[in-house]
């Protein structure tokens, strides 16, 4: 399979990519012996944050790794551990990165805005091509090993159940470092801004909060290190559910061939998205959203161009395929899913612009509602985030009826595998956020010129606009990659019963019926899998809070125990905030983590108790579907509405003029209640609407791998 | 049938019930002079609006009236027109009692806690009787008229349209009184209370505040008319769907018996919510909250014992059905059926009371969370607001499977009746909320002495809960009645298609697959489904927030034109609020209220237009379960969440002790974070969460309407 060598260069590349550019960075200026400092602290924060993290996360995955090898295989197991180490790393080396680049980044900007958003973008560009190009070799690498010198068959159940462990210890991985990072992050920031913005009147980033160098930890391992893992984790499943259909659908050499198809598509996007990256470049109008967004166009033109090769050079454009079931369609109509996978992502970051950009209607109304208030603001948020929800969803409704009726569910596959493999591109623009958010905190702690402090605020505030469309990117994503993972589980479910043996738990089971809606465990299942992701983002939501408290209690005591802080004759110590946040985040990470790996179990074997392994299964692939309804809204609620929150408060900062044109300035009673609002949102948008796309996955994956060992078991 | 008689006979002491109680009411002493003209003033503004908006309605109604005469038949215009004008008649009814009983109360309570008590009492059971009595009667005489008189067979079509019509009125009713009623309540409380208690500083219900009397007209046209029409509809709409079910699985004599059983089970419990009234009294202990529970308990405890003799002494313990689907159980499988939605409204009460009672976790967390300031309050409230649906969704699920496990379907929705016809007594407790609230406002306003207000006051605490308890049993219920009406959707789905002539629509659908959860068609609905309770509660939310808005800029301008207001010399204009309010409120209500009463509509022929017709029937019925699964949690979760930031706020105004063993007394900084989460937890709480019930039941019945409008024209 010369395919496999190509794929496995391709993300070779990506990694010599992300090595060249770590380079570039880390020879870059790292400025003055004090900024030195400051960024030193964030690096000893956020690598001792990192390391607790990752000892913690191992504890569990060495019992998952252990239960693995036990219930289904060594192959499984060590699939799982591929997936798991894969994604630490890709977060642990784009954090390594963000926390080398961001003082530079505040350097460069010294010297001019395009000098800044150079070093600065080449950061997000590592994490993004290592979570692209990690993924990619992963799945490769090791299916080329089960399949070459392991000899095992393509479509061979052993090849599918590693390919599904790897993809769960990517899920497993990502919801720990989502979590855990987002807990840290928020707590830091909510805590920080509250008792420093509101109580003592300081500015943010100020030295003298002892919080604040915990907030710019928080950034790197919440904002960087977690939503690397959380990409990397939606890139490998969908990759690894669509092959399972791939495997389930076809037969003989399309089979070898279509189990390659989200590989190649992969790679050519990761070669697209190293290109892409070198269109960023600061045009003539200074405009920085302009410069990444170029970045992001002739990536997706170049995709789109690849699609076109891989259809008439690789696959053959008037190739006809019929699946198992009897759907037939050519490779034209796999290229025209693809492209609703492109057009999904656009218009996806489209309607999240709208929403959260500053110009628009909703973050006016935001803004407006201020002025007569705290309350008014957050209801208006509120009823913003609410409504948020509504074009997105209808977005993907289309997008799953176009590339059905193209090639049915292997269509919904490949439509989102495409919009997948931009992941490399967009995850350099989200990851371009922390560096300017943490090179902002260091110009001010460091007491850099007025004019750096303007120019890293201007990378920022683009930095804040590409995080909220990546969120839309990742929430819209990881719904529909979830239900091709429900496809998968279906799919996987038909095959295990048609080849059950008499006693087996899947004998008799008839998927044709199974999920009726007129069968009541399919509706309590509906019913149970949506209150997952409410109870799931209700304790995300009440840790944030709780560590948000102990921050400020914390700094309260700073205050009152060193009256010198305020003066700054004292130095606040900033260890003890980043301790408490990193003992915090990791304690309250564990139980909500476990809920959506645990559900489809205890479901199972819960209905199973009180009746027949059909109306169990029925119940669990239910569930799965109504994780996925309540969770896409819980999540595409949360974070449209913490980014339209986030910047209606900046709207203040230029002076915010109101509907009867009076001017609202940072300071008023109106910024004020803004601030109220940006605060309720930062763990809506940064901790628990996040974390909700790993849990949906989670559930799902933990579902087919559950068939695999009652298959095993069986 | 006899039993039809004796139906109705109950229905008429419900009449004859709510009749004295009225009579007794307006016996007592309505006050001082000033008293009367506060009274008078609230009368006036609640009238004026309540005219306009049935007069706005009205139009709609016509319409709709024209639309079902054409479209359906004569009768079933007729059905329309008898629920739509019962279920405003009983809001209407209760809140000309409540705008009277107000002031009495205020009255009584300066004589002693129990007069008080027996009025506010006495006037929430007039409207709780009206609501219980009215619904049935309304079904039961067109019932009889139907098949009595018109000569038509119980299980005719005929007779099922003009029902399912009959509920579809009561539901149109509902929707727009529950929005209209919420939207001004809460425009007038959010925006008094921003410019009142926290701008100017003044307390609730201060004579100075030029929104006062607005607040308390809301709580009448919201609380009261507004809940009353909700709770008419689940009823209505419930005893409806039980009866098409009966149609749909039952032949000949035991059809005919079964049809009749949700209104005898009705019937029952409104003879035992009449004696139920009649143990609400105040014991030795002086505990409000007892004397009203003691009542509810005496209800359920009748209600049970009712059963029993239903099941022997009319249907026989051992009588055998057989549904025409095979499924068979006795007379004893429906009365624990019966029990079930007992035991399901004793468990989701006292859930509800967990979550927003001030001595639990989740209340004394809110409160804790605001000693740290407004942003971790409004957090906190929000995690318990998302954390709170999950044990409902547990109660609801395992009733479902249990009373499913009984008697299948038909359990389902003998279960959910049982639930429903406590709603006499569960109203009353409910209805008792406003009057106690407006006669506290009373005592504010007219200068009682201030032993007076401690006595309103101990009166409206517990009407905070018990509202707040009622919320959760109507969306528990509302949500279980939609899944009956889904189920009856199902079923008349596989009648229509069963007795489909060649050519028909219907031809060829075959419910059995259809629903399937991997035709693509049912997740798109499922989707859309899901999107509509997001959608529909932002509107929502952005209304309340805009009436606050010109609420606090109206007042802001009364002060501003007025010095005169805050030393007391000059008077507020009271009724510029209420007229702004009243037009605000009517121009909100119309959009969200036709989103529910379109969807199904423009999603059937949407599809029809791209695919089948039986993707089209699946779609739609896919879509009403995503509208049950999201606006379950949806509306869960804001009214708990509303329910549990009310109460943190009240916390304090015994002085509230946190976690250090600091006491925070009313006006500190923790209690002002409180009142910002009471704000935002207003609409969620009384707008936008409350009519999620109606909305969920508006969609399903409007898509059994559009299947027999279809089998008309077919």
């Amino acid at each position: 399979m010369s395919e496999l060598v190509v794929i496995i260069f391709c993300g070779l590349l990506s990694l010599a990519y992300g090595g060249w550019a770590i380079q570039s960075v880390m020879a870059a200026d790292a400025g003055s012996e004090r900024m030195r400092e400051i960024a030193g602290a964030i690096q000893e924060g956020a690598t001792a944050y990192l390391t607790r993290q990752y000892t913690t996360i191992a504890i569990v995955g060495a019992v998952v790794f252990v239960l693995a090898w036990v219930l289904l295989s060594g192959t499984a197991a060590i699939g799982f551990l591929i997936g798991a180490v894969l994604s630490g790393l890709a977060g642990f080396i784009g954090m390594m990165v963000s926390v080398r680049a961001n003082v530079r980044t505040a350097q460069a900007a010294s010297q001019s805005l395009g000098a800044g958003l150079e070093i600065a973008f080449k950061s997000g560009a590592v994490t993004g091509l290592l979570v692209a190009g990690l993924a990619l070799l992963g799945v490769a690498v090791y299916f080329a090993i089960l399949t070459g010198p392991m000899g095992h068959a393509v479509t061979d159940r052993v090849v599918i159940d590693a390919l599904v462990s790897l993809g769960f210890g990517a899920s497993l991985i990502s919801i720990f470092a989502r979590l855990g990072g987002g807990i840290f992050t928020k707590g830091a920031d909510v805590g920080g801004d509250l008792v420093g913005k509101v109580e003592a009147g300081i500015p943010e980033d100020d030295p003298r909060n002892p919080a604040t160098i915990a907030d710019n930890v928080g950034d790197n391992v919440g904002d960087c290190a977690g939503m690397a893992a959380d990409l990397f984790e939606t890139y490998a499943v969908t990759l690894v559910a669509t092959m399972v259909l791939a495997s389930i659908f076809f037969t003989g050499a399309v089979a070898d061939q279509l189990m390659l198809l989200p590989m190649v598509i992969g790679a050519v996007c990761v070669v697209t998205s190293i290109i892409g990256t070198f269109f960023v470049k600061l045009g003539s109008n200074n405009s920085i959203m302009g410069a990444l967004y170029k970045g992001f166009i002739a990536t997706a033109v170049l995709s789109a161009v690849g699609l076109l090769l891989i259809t008439f050079g690789w696959l053959g454009a008037g190739t006809v395929y019929t699946t198992v079931r009897g759907v037939t369609f050519t490779a034209m109509d796999l290229f025209y899913c693809g492209i609703v996978g492109l057009i999904v992502t656009g218009l996806i970051i489209w309607v999240t612009e709208y929403y959260t950009g500053t110009q628009y209607r909703p973050v006016r109304s935001i803004a407006q509602a201020s002025v007569t208030g705290h309350g008014t603001n957050v209801i208006q948020g509120l009823a913003i985030s609410l409504e948020a929800t509504a074009l997105p969803a209808i977005i993907i409704i289309v997008g799953i009826l176009v590339a059905h009726s193209l090639a049915g569910l292997f269509g919904i596959a490949i439509a989102v595998t495409t919009m997948l493999a931009l992941a490399g591109m967009v995850v350099a623009l989200d990851a371009f956020g922390p560096v300017t958010d943490n090179a902002g905190g260091i110009a001010e702690m460091a007491d850099l010129p007025a004019e750096v402090r303007a120019t890293t605020d201007a990378l920022d505030a683009v930095g804040n606009t590409t995080k909220a469309v990546t969120k839309g990117y990742a929430i819209g994503s990881a719904g529909l990659g979830a239900l091709v993972l429900f496809g998968a589980y279906t799919e996987d479910l038909r095959y295990f019963a048609s080849t059950a043996q008499p006693g087996s738990i899947f004998e008799g089971v008839n998927v044709d019926t199974l999920f009726s809606l007129s069968n009541p465990y399919v509706v309590a299942g509906l019913l149970f899998g949506g209150l997952l992701p409410y109870l799931f983002s209700g304790i995300c939501m009440t840790a944030v809070g709780r560590a948000a408290g102990s921050v400020v209690e914390e700094v309260r005591r700073q205050f009152k125990e060193k009256p010198g802080i305020m003066q700054g004759t004292e130095k606040p110590d900033y260890g003890r905030a980043v301790d408490m946040l990193t003992r915090a985040a990791i304690k309250e990470m564990i139980v909500p983590s476990l809920l959506p790996v645990l559900s489809p179990i205890v479901v199972f074997f819960a209905v199973r108790a009180v009746a027949t392994p059909s109306e169990a299964f029925a119940a669990v692939g239910a569930m799965l579907l109504g994780v996925i309804v309540t969770g896409l809204f819980v999540a595409l609620s949360m974070t449209a509405g913490g980014g339209a929150w986030d910047n209606a408060k900046k709207s203040f900062e230029d002076g915010f003029i109101d509907k009867d044109g009076v001017t609202h300035l940072k300071g008023s009673e109106a910024h004020k209640a803004s601030v109220t609002g940006d605060t309720v949102g930062d763990p809506y948008k940064d901790t628990a609407g996040p974390a909700v796309n790993p849990m949906i996955k989670i559930t799902n994956i933990v579902a087919l791998l559950l068939l695999a060992v009652l298959a095993h078991a069986s």
